[in-house]
């Protein structure tokens, strides 16, 4: 019965049905989509028919998109697989971007990384409401389809979650920055709490609010961990050299009783912290930028990705057809406050953008 | 009106009307005490009794307890003011044990350190609650007397405490793993993301909730933090390098592709974590130890700090006295499963105690 084709229900596949596969499927599947899943273990692919979180096991070749949530180095041949067997959009959510997105050429795919998580692991952890007010990074080749971007663009923006497009190096850099050497050193500090432990017993009663937010990361899965260092072992080991670099000069400002270095580094980061960008939109303060989307590969991912290199945050994405014409027209919603930035690079990358502030 | 003496109320000092010193005003005012409060800024003082957290300014001479909540490096000199003003027990909250417990050999005198903290800074952040279910650490000397401990002890727990007592330079050692190291750490991670962010505009966009969550600290006052790490030095510095030493350790594991290397500190990290030791007591499995406390400076302290070297939980901790007797006895309630391990640390330190289930 629920694999019969109902041409009114959008239809989708996810590959792989841990924490983050689990979390779309439930997302879909509350959504009214009909969601087959597969798991390399079949009888979690059963119970999550058996759960409802999908409606069928097995791949559903007339799937509109397929997630791929499989571990890092298992990617790139789940990503070959779905592009054979369907002709839809196929993504993936792995949390190192360069080399599946250099390995897969086809215009159906586009690379991604919902920047969401929990400290549960499984279908068990599973949760449709996981990327609800999250970041959800794409990272578009020049390869890129537009009509691909865009789809998958505005599906993941129905999960909730907001879309920052970047290149997959530059993503890769960045998040052994925010999330892979954080990781490592919330290890390492519980690591040599652990080790001190055993000196002082009172060591881990003493661990308080500060000290367990800052290792909770580190209860997480250690074996996704070895493939994400595998893949992404340069850009990892620059950040750590820079980070290692940072607390030894920390340690040395300290040690020879630099109050004014010492100072100063702490209340660089005390500004930083604070400037972190919020993510909510202040719906009254928005402009709408138009772009007319020239005829050729990858113009509306590159929109998204100026948009990021600009900080400039994008409310609402979508392309409007014009009558009679290939050609399409990107609608964007900015703050007011980034709408000339945007407008100014727009422009320098070769657009011929209009702002219209909505009030 | 307010400082005419009731001898039916109980009455405190707090000296300096910060975040933790105002909480503590706040949470005894709560509890009917009358509470007298002082700060270098004569205004808050006046605006704490506006407020209504706290019942006068200045310095009652009879209060019972005097709180001195000043910045560490002033906290020797506001000690000795308040046992030369009171004649109550005198304690502070400052982050560093060792000095000031060294520089104050009064009896009167018991240092300690709230294990407990929040973004907000001064009177506008002080909570009541800041110090339900947190751990409060007491560092008494060998000169402590046994009933200004035992007193001590008891307000803290009427707070909504847990006292956990230890030698102060121990103190020292854990908190530099625990709280300082950490707190340097999420400044460096986020001094490292805002280092990077000038080449990757997104890099602070896709700071996620475990980035988040590690640098909260990082947002706190940095002036506190160079009184810390100036009172502290040589125990931060040594903790600093163990974690330098154990991201380096990480980092050529990466560089080198020895997985194996990798997982194994992965997994003790995990491991390590996942049993921090929980605050949760569970009153049906609770066990009475009565230790007969010899006349002896000191005694009860070292029952404390020795359950604090044996990882032994206190639920509850008194010392009644017997009759025609100068001489008392501890009673102290402890985890039903922790009750062998400390009878035979009692009786290896010559206490003789003696245990019985509560069920």
């Amino acid at each position: 019965m629920s694999n019969e084709v109902n041409p009114t229900v959008r239809r989708a596949n996810v590959v792989g049905l841990g924490l983050i596969g689990g979390s779309i499927a439930r997302a879909l599947h509350d959504r009214g989509w009909h969601v087959t899943g597969s798991d390399e273990d079949e009888a979690i692919a059963a119970d999550a028919v058996a759960r409802s979180f999908t409606d069928a096991v097995g791949t559903d070749p007339d799937a509109e998109i397929t997630f791929v949530a499989v571990p890092v180095l298992a990617g790139v041949d789940a990503v070959k697989a779905a592009l054979h067997d369907t002709n839809g959009i196929v993504t993936d959510v792995g949390s190192v971007k360069a080399p599946i997105c250099a390995a897969i050429t086809d215009p159906r795919f586009v690379g991604g990384h919902p920047m969401a998580g929990s400290e549960r692991d499984g279908l068990d952890g599973a949760d449709p409401e996981l990327f609800n007010s999250a970041i959800w990074v794409l990272t578009p080749d020049d390869d890129a389809d537009d009509l691909v971007f865009t789809d998958l663009t505005a599906i993941i923006t129905s999960l909730g979650s907001e879309v920052v497009a970047i290149d997959p190096a530059r993503h890769d850099e960045v998040v052994a920055v925010v999330s892979h050497v954080p990781h490592l050193t919330a290890a390492s500090l519980m690591g040599v709490a652990a080790d001190r432990s055993i000196q002082h017993a009172a060591m881990l009663r003493l661990a308080a609010g500060g000290f367990r937010d800052m290792t909770r990361v580190a209860s997480g899965r250690p074996d996704i961990w070895l493939d994400i260092c595998t893949e992404n072992r340069s850009a990892i080991v620059a950040a750590l050299t820079h980070l290692i670099d940072e607390l030894g000069q920390v340690r040395s400002a300290i040690d020879d009783g630099d109050q004014e270095r010492l100072l100063d580094r702490l209340s660089r980061a005390r500004t930083a912290r604070q400037n972190l960008p919020s993510r909510v939109v202040d719906p009254e303060s928005l402009a709408e930028v138009r772009i007319p989307i020239p005829d050729r590969m990858g113009a509306a991912a590159e929109v998204f990705t100026l948009a990021a290199e600009l900080s400039v945050n994008i409310a609402n994405f979508e392309v409007v057809h014009v009558a009679e014409s290939n050609r399409g027209i990107a609608v964007v919603l900015v703050d007011l406050t980034h709408a000339e930035v945007f407008r100014g690079g727009l422009i320098a990358r070769g657009f011929r953008p209009s702002v219209q502030a909505l009030t």
